[in-house]
């Protein structure tokens, strides 16, 4: 693997730490371009695993998130960013136009400066958002019968390289989804025009390779990350995204907190091939030094058009947090557990008023649509423990989602829905069933659930359970879960468990829904364990270099391998 | 910790290296016993676990798998090993008598000699066996209506100090299976009658501390270990028995191969408050170098005898691999996985004769009756991958051990019935209600399953999601799997991540099915989450090592473990 060389970036900047990050190929992994039929100029990137000639059997096509890191054939440098592949797209469709960016200030980086300031971004590009109130969504544009480069895209992506028919016999159980044989780009435009899929894609964020979250797709995972006052730079942050897209990450949230976030938030995105989301709600905390009574609507408001300038693709809003809700949670065990759920509700509570969020949702969506950035409805009420879980909160607030999007859906906004937490098992369905009548089938995004709370340190496989199953019961993204759950920051280790346990459960998912060609995978790989081609099953594994040292460790000779 | 002074058993043997085990009891641990009603020299361990004083709540009671190691007041010595608990029990009994034991043949440990020979255990003692063609096994007692020592200790066990009705509300999905409010020692003798729990018990076992296996109790978990021919030693493997007790292993499967079965396997037992299971066609295979076909019905049983000698509590059996299935295996993915199964497999092929495990099934059952040594009827033809799931030759052979089960019974022996292996999520409910309708109720024991075949390094977690979800579908035992599965053999450390996952794979399947009490746990630990009461959080976790080191890394101030 190689690691950047920043020696350039570093006579440029006087400035912190830069990052390294790591790259080149996977074992036994080459990088495949599908291009596209309708948009020639598209190239959708898949990995191809190759096995022993000795199997007599074509590579092994698999989705790849991992952006041009692992293509040897690109030169990355992180103090320039990824080329921004979206840009023509964008341009030739007419519909915005670049301005003046709102100017950085110095609350936007909680007064950092000098040495503690993490340096600005050295590449500025003028912001683009939707000309005279247009929405430039791929749903607006979906409703409208057209089909995008991205829904192109994600259509190629989604498909592997398969063509045609099922190439296997389907074999699964859908709880009522309507997954296609084959995805084709018609097919994706019905999803999102629907509401059931969104393409998170910012305007600003050119650098994005598309990827879709709906039920009717691979489910996906995402991981989160971020700065805080005490651990962790900008520059361990852009190395922990790349580390965690080349493992499987397919959307990145930055949850920074503290200082910094503003240019922190510009180098993930500049180098971000993924989606990225955010909580605006903590940084427009930190500009009222986290006083949580002091938020007004005209700070949070600056700062969805600061970070929608900037790219990032969806936000968590946790606009379901009402005035009336909070005394359903005074029974709890433990409460109010979200953070922005907490932060609303102390809101609420001490002015007694309806939250600023669920009145102005309106305008939100208004910036929103003017730069497709997806709401993330967030949870703000979800369950903190087993006891707390399918509770009467947590369930208003869903309903409230709901409403909520359908005022999205009627601005043209792409949506989906956070859900929670922690759930015993036999209460999961319930969750899945419920968000789908309550929400108009727009995907839901679960973090875990924790099946139960007695395993701390071992969160990410009490979550894996319950995510495995609410993915099959049909959520579309499940947001990961580190084994440092409740006890501390993830570092760059406890990222890769997250991220390689999710892609786990999201697998196990596709295979339970009967996600067509999901099972080709685990087919080559048992082959390969049948015949003894220990290198393939290393190479086909989602972590090939641990499959390879545990295996290592035991039978150290080269010759036990072949035997 | 205390680790065992083994300068006395040095002493009286010349011989390789002593087992040295760790002791002591788990942090804010005491170990409490509480004393039978109907047998009031029955002392029943369960361990308190003590919270901070602020938070005015009683300690937390836990089931305590882990024997006299954890507690300060008893002095183990591997070399003696555990005091003989049921000798009175069984004496009293009256309907065994102790008999000259088989004679150890240099055969038993592979002809080892020297220094190569692990000693054999330094204390002898008569082994036991029915009088006169009787059944003194627990099934026999509970159809006379008796309530055995064993009964009333497991209904204690399982209740957790919980007394009369349940103390919370019930709350759970439980699939048809009848699981009381609270357990009653005639409750487990009517479980125990109609073949739906066993208790693993062979009379030569009598340091062992009873527990039960059935739908209606708290699920339970194996952790299997052993010696290779390559790697591992005797000590290694009686460190590794106490090692998985004390991280909450229910059952321990001493799986060796090799030299020194027999030595070690007398090592495990003397040593073992858990119940310990084999697979005796190992050892049989032992004895005629590793030539399955030279396998022979009368060393098969020569095998049984001695194993039930020693005290083995339970013998997996593969005696549902009938000729006739074999081919139903030709065109898997992977063929026969089940090192059982394929042993078995070779040896019909190869004489073109029906299995000798089959044939003398009757007899098996004769020495199992005079020892009571619990069945495990052994899926030799589990699915190895995902695409060979749920396939003929795995319900062919279910069908045949529901037969076997049905003649096991008439001769009062108990049974419990293998599962397995590779299954997606959407196949696994089919595998519990076929064994249920198949094998009368007789307790199901499956190995995870894994739910993808995607993720080595990773087995325990993709099996820990089919072993939560089989756990609440009405699996009585679950057998782990280790981050070394299918890749080498698990060390010390994966043992304990193996027990700890199948810890919360059980525990997540008793929530689920609605365990009575299961849930007090998890609300301790969440209420001390939710007042930031940390040392409590680690103490009530099922790792409290790992959970307290882990806060530790980004928090490394005891002031901020209390902010």
């Amino acid at each position: 693997m190689n690691q950047f060389d920043h020696s350039t970036a570093q006579a440029r900047l006087a400035a912190p730490r830069l990052p390294s990050v790591t790259t080149g190929p996977l074992p036994a992994s080459t990088k495949r371009h599908v291009q596209g039929v309708i948009y020639p100029d598209i190239r959708v990137p898949m990995r191809q695993i190759t096995v022993h000639p000795s199997a007599g059997e074509p590579p092994v096509t698999v989705y790849d998130a991992s952006g041009p890191y692992t293509d040897p054939a690109v030169v990355t440098d992180i103090a320039r960013g990824l080329a921004p592949i979206r840009s023509d797209w964008l341009a030739a469709r007419g519909d915005c136009e670049p301005y003046a960016a709102r100017p950085v200030r110095p609350a936007d980086n909680g007064f950092a400066s000098g040495e503690r300031l993490v340096p600005g971004f050295p590449v500025q590009r003028a912001p683009l958002r939707a000309r005279a109130g247009g929405a430039v969504t791929q749903l607006a544009y979906a409703r409208a019968g057209i089909i995008t480069p991205e829904m192109e895209y994600v259509a190629i992506r989604e498909n592997l390289g398969r063509t045609g028919a099922a190439s296997t016999k389907r074999d699964g159980e859908d709880f009522g989804a309507a997954i296609p044989d084959h995805v084709t780009p018609e097919f994706v435009r019905q999803e999102i025009a629907a509401g059931r899929a969104i393409i998170p894609a910012n305007i600003n964020h050119p650098e994005l390779e598309p990827m879709i979250i709906g039920r009717n797709f691979a489910v996906k995972i995402n991981a989160n990350m971020g700065t805080s006052a005490v651990t962790s730079s900008m520059a361990d942050e852009v190395d922990k995204m790349v580390w965690a897209i080349r493992w499987g990450a397919d959307t990145v949230m930055d949850l920074s907190t503290g200082r910094n976030i503003h240019n922190t938030r510009e180098w993930i995105l500049r180098n971000a091939p993924v989606p990225i989301g955010t909580v605006p709600l903590y940084q427009a905390l930190e500009k009222v030094d986290g006083v949580a009574e002091d938020l007004t609507w005209e700070i949070y408001r600056d700062t969805l058009i600061e970070q929608a300038e900037q790219g990032v693709d969806y936000f968590t809003i946790h606009a379901g947090v009402r005035l009336h809700y909070i005394p359903l949670t005074v029974n709890r065990v433990t409460g109010i557990v979200s953070r922005g759920g907490s932060i609303m509700a102390k809101w609420c509570l001490h002015h007694h008023r309806e939250s600023f969020l669920y009145e102005h949702f309106n305008e939100i969506c208004d910036i929103m649509r003017a730069y497709d950035v997806s709401f993330s409805l967030g949870d703000g009420l979800r369950p903190g423990c087993i006891a707390d879980a399918n509770d009467a909160a947590q369930f208003a607030e869903l309903e409230t989602l709901g409403e909520l999007t359908r005022i999205a859906w009627a601005k043209d906004c792409q949506v989906m829905i956070e859900g929670p937490g922690h759930v015993a098992m036999h209460k999961i369905k319930a969750n899945m069933d419920k968000q789908l009548a309550t929400c108009g089938e727009a995907p839901f995004y679960t973090l875990g659930p924790l099946t139960t709370d007695i395993a701390p340190g071992y969160d990410h496989i009490t979550s894996a359970i319950g995510a495995a199953m609410i993915g099959w019961f049909g959520t579309a993204m499940l947001c990961y879960v580190t084994p440092k759950e409740h006890l501390g920051l993830p570092d760059r280790a406890d990222v890769k468990t997250g991220v390689i346990t999710y892609k786990i459960a999201a697998h196990a998912a596709d295979l339970a829904k009967g996600l067509p060609g999901a099972q080709a995978r685990d087919d080559a790989l048992s082959r390969a364990r049948f015949e003894f081609r220990w290198e393939d099953q290393f190479n086909l594994s989602l972590d090939p270099d641990t499959a390879r040292d545990f295996h290592d460790q035991t039978l150290p000779k080269e010759a036990h391998k072949t035997a």
